[in-house]
């Protein structure tokens, strides 16, 4: 199975329902849709989205049944990154190629389009398509929202704003990486699984897949960017090798999850490990 | 009818909704937690979620049933505070009695903590309560990020900063807060109708009259706020007493939707009064 060639499948569709949700950049107020739209389109690698539509294959629907709550992950992933760029947070020039939002379009403006990313998720996913069951709307908004709240995604970045640089405690780092990483990636394959009419074990099962995928996909960053300055990062912790091993050792738990999903899990397995293995 | 009497009623159950909701200040990361709480309780005139419990009332339902959407449109109203009040928005240093959130945690904290309680709106609603049908949660839920997003709350924020202090078109300075404040508070009546069991023509008036009470609540707040220096604001453009004839006129409007609801729906029109010629 080609994992780029099943990106390059998906991503116009997620991309096709986030167009036709943001405004476009001329609706009023003209500044704040610009802004939104310069750090959506065209994005990054799309992997949460895709990691949904993979889950909702494994569990045997159609990957287009997750499209709604494949949209709704890479909004709030994107939000994070408007607000993680932000001067008083890691105060980054650049994001996906192009000037962060705040450089872009200023400070005021990218505070208030990462908050209409954030609310927009949640319309997308609200909306969602007629044959889904309601009941599992409010679940995967349930999931969607705790995994972007204060003991997640929000309370992952405070942790990591103010990790102690002299801190080499594993647990803890992968604690940070629990909530800050593995909680959306977790959320995204739950979400979609959920969409795609899973059993709870199932659904159980997916999210401890998410989890040890999303913890490993976040060391896997940290090993890219080696040479970096992040205080919260195993490799500055443990070394560039040992993290890679704790990386394989997530990853095949991660695996063993999907183990009885058969053939039809195929495109998560392998987009599972590219998130471990990528070089990009 | 006391309106007093049933926001004394009605705000110890929100609070209590809020309450268990929010992780404790202690609980990791702390300061996170901290900035919520500290903005969230007392808090302020809970109106928003004390008008959702009234809508339910008004179409025939316990007011309880409104809860979980009561809570949420109170998060999203106490996030826009804190986002509101930033240095590079309105930089204020003061709000609900005591230091604005930045001040006293600062502003990566402020920032976190309104992206937190934003995202627990959804959960709060998601969680939602067991009896009520996920279609009506589902169709709450739409309103209320559809209220928060680029088209109502948030945008109405954006073109408030840059509005003209010149511009003395009164139409244009009423879409402004029909986005900025009528939005909320519209999706507050039409998601306690919702949560209600309404039907959807009911709905559907309800929602006029939250629009209409919603412009003429934001036009009392800058008759109350005389002499500030809002650029968008009715009282400048028009003069107080022609400010005050409007506010009148979009009230009887917002009442008249409501005529044909009854004896259940007389807190809710004690409430729409209440927001339009209270004193506080």
């Amino acid at each position: 199975m080609d994992v780029y060639a099943y990106f390059e499948e998906q991503i116009p569709k997620v991309n096709g329902v986030l167009d036709a949700l943001i405004p476009a950049a001329d609706t009023a107020p003209a500044q704040l849709h610009a802004a939104m739209r310069h750090i959506l389109f065209p994005g990054g690698k799309r992997l949460r989205p895709v990691l949904a539509m993979a889950a909702a294959e494994a569990v045997g629907s159609p990957g287009e049944r997750a499209l709604p709550l494949a949209a709704a992950v890479e909004l709030v992933h994107t939000y994070s990154l408007v607000h993680d760029d932000l001067p008083c947070m890691d105060d980054d020039a650049e994001r996906r190629g192009v000037p962060t939002v705040h450089v872009a379009f200023g400070e005021a403006v990218a505070v208030l389009a990462g908050d209409a990313l954030l609310a927009s998720a949640f319309e997308v996913l609200a909306k969602g398509s007629s044959d889904i069951a309601p009941e599992r709307v409010v679940a995967a908004s349930l999931e969607l929202s705790r995994a972007a709240g204060s003991l997640a995604l929000v309370g992952g970045q405070a942790e990591d704003l103010i990790f102690d640089a002299t801190d080499t405690n594993a647990a803890r780092i992968e604690s940070v990486h629990a909530r800050k990483s593995a909680a959306l990636i977790a959320a995204s394959i739950v979400g979609g699984a959920l969409l795609g009419d899973a059993d709870l074990e199932t659904v159980d099962r997916l999210k401890r897949c998410g989890v040890a995928a999303g913890i490993a996909f976040q060391i896997a960053d940290d090993v890219l960017d080696e040479g970096e300055d992040d205080p919260c990062s195993l490799v500055r912790a443990i070394g560039v090798d040992a993290a890679r091993e704790r990386a394989e050792e997530l990853l095949a738990t991660a695996l063993a999850e999907l183990e009885d999903l058969g053939e039809k899990a195929e495109p998560l397995r392998e987009l599972v490990r590219f998130s471990v293995r990528r070089t990009v």
